[in-house]
């Protein structure tokens, strides 16, 4: 095999050519950081075993830009995600495939950054990268590195999570923070450039969600406000469920480095993607329990009921601010944030 | 929701932003196109049913250029090659997860074309796409369409395919006429145009390959031969099973058409992508059963066992020419044809 310099490489047309210098980067760069029983099988397909029962599977493409932002990179970015995506249906993660596209000249050893990253994520989260492939494009057709990945998990018995289940009475929870990534994200563009030391909140979310469904096991949703915010999801819900949503701007937690950078940008922090936060739609009855479940997860600390479904045949979600009024907190119109996953 | 305006509408970034116009896109084109109960559920991550056993997950991402070619275009292309990879380890596929990722700026009508040729690959042949996902980067940061596809199938018992089982002594078994796929797209780039009639052979092998390991169980190795061709396939499975290859040049068909434009282009057939072509090595005792049973399939009509293992601890492909000389076939070096798939 063609020996890869990894330290002065860069990417080259031939590195996506299934040939020689294909089997080079995937043998000395993926396959060595990503390493594991199922990966090295080395065929096409990886196979695995399961149990009888129902699955799911998510897929989610990450064009993050920049590549490297504080507190994650694309690599972490495209594990953790994906492995949301899973868990936000109520199931335990299982395998991860991953898929890059590379942009020719695009540095060989930022590359291994982001695989180690990707690896790092993945051996923490216990979900293992078992099957991949790796496409180049031309300099100019591509931005450095795209990755898809795509998850799939196992649901245990009775937990039915689903964004169609949310019912007039049932409590809606948020995780923590909100607007953590998208400002982090923004922090680390050019130009764009403020005085903040905020760290994008990216993280797997399993580990919490399978607390919280042993807890709770009739939770009714679970969804992360990636792109479009908390405001997005919700109103994805009422959508979905056919209901209306009565939120309290007080509840909602926002760091003050969040909320000052959103002023000083004219953002609102409704609408910054998260990567490390979940909304769940639970029972009333049952709110209290699952906020000390939450509360006790390193990645729940400052769950919060933030509001309640209503019953609303127009499937508004209202929000009670700070200083006493109502607002319509409507669906995401237009672009924010470009690529912020 | 936003009207989505696909007769002379354009992608923008907001189709991205997981907000208003996202939603549009998604429900006015890719669902609408695509629709099946299971990506019916809206969730982001879909829920299926399995039995226990063995199943396997295979993932590619897809940049071919130009994205439309004689014989398919980068939609039924993403279908035929994941489908494939499941398709050679013996398994049965069942689901696909589709992720795009489109540059501002792209035709939404000619996007219209590769969804819905997608999804005509996806009905043709019974392997739904459940789940999906889109993001949209800035103009000059994409080519158009990229498309990462994930399949996942089940794989019957008794079924043993992988790359390192061929054995001395087995056959070697190609599918059909190579080099189709790599010529068609090289006709249609701009700059490389030359009068030939070549299609592309993308197709699902799935039907051919439940043929074969129905009618010999006992299958030792299957593998597409794309990137790099049936060169760089034979020399993987010499590689991965520790083993030599003796091959006859008059037993590899090639098109004249193939052949003319090789010769122009001074290039080899032996190292030209093929989209739905199969190798298989299999006891030399089953050769002749297996090469009936793929001649009675229509994708499978021009099987010829093509060569047979042997004993090398080199791993040398060799290849007996048909002017009575040997030469060794070896790895693709360098990148023959960019973004072939």
């Amino acid at each position: 095999m063609s020996r890869l310099d990894i330290k002065n490489g860069l990417v080259e047309m031939a590195h996506g050519s299934g040939g020689r210098a294909s089997a080079a980067l995937i043998d000395g760069l993926f396959t060595r950081h990503l390493d594991n029983a199922l990966l090295r099988q080395g065929d096409d397909a990886t196979l695995f075993e399961v149990s009888a029962g129902r699955m799911v599977i998510s897929t989610d493409a990450h064009v993050v830009s920049p590549l490297f932002f504080p507190g994650g990179d694309i690599g972490s970015l495209s594990v953790h995600g994906t492995i949301n995506d899973v868990a936000m249906s109520g199931a335990k993660p299982l395998y991860l495939s991953a898929s890059f596209i590379l942009e020719e000249g695009f540095s060989l050893a930022e590359l291994e950054k982001i695989v180690i990253s990707m690896a790092e994520a993945s051996r923490l989260a216990g979900v293992p990268v078992v099957t991949g492939d790796t496409k180049v494009v031309e300099s100019g057709k591509g931005d450095g590195v795209f990755i898809s990945t795509t998850g799939i998990g196992v649901l245990a018995e009775g937990i039915r999570v689903s964004g169609d289940r949310a019912e007039a009475g049932d409590a809606i929870i948020v995780s923590g923070y909100i607007g953590d990534h998208g400002i982090a994200i923004l922090s680390s563009r050019q130009g764009l450039e403020f005085d903040t030391q905020i760290q994008s909140d990216s993280a797997a979310l399993h580990g919490l969600v399978a607390d919280m469904v042993q807890a709770v096991p009739d939770i009714h949703c679970l969804r992360d406000p990636t792109r479009g915010g908390l405001a997005t999801t919700l109103n994805e819900l009422c959508k979905q469920s056919g209901v209306g949503m009565r939120i309290h701007e007080t509840d909602i937690s926002v760091r003050a480095e969040v909320k000052g950078a959103c002023e000083l940008l004219g953002l609102d922090p409704l609408y910054i993607a998260n990567e490390g936060k979940l909304a769940c739609i639970c029972p009333k009855a049952s709110a209290a329990k699952l906020i000390s479940v939450m509360q006790a997860h390193p990645l729940g600390r400052e769950a919060a009921v933030i509001g309640e479904v209503v019953a609303d045949e127009s499937r508004l979600v209202v929000m009670q601010t700070t200083f006493g009024g109502q607002r319509v907190v409507d669906w995401l119109a237009g672009e924010q944030l470009p690529r912020i996953c």
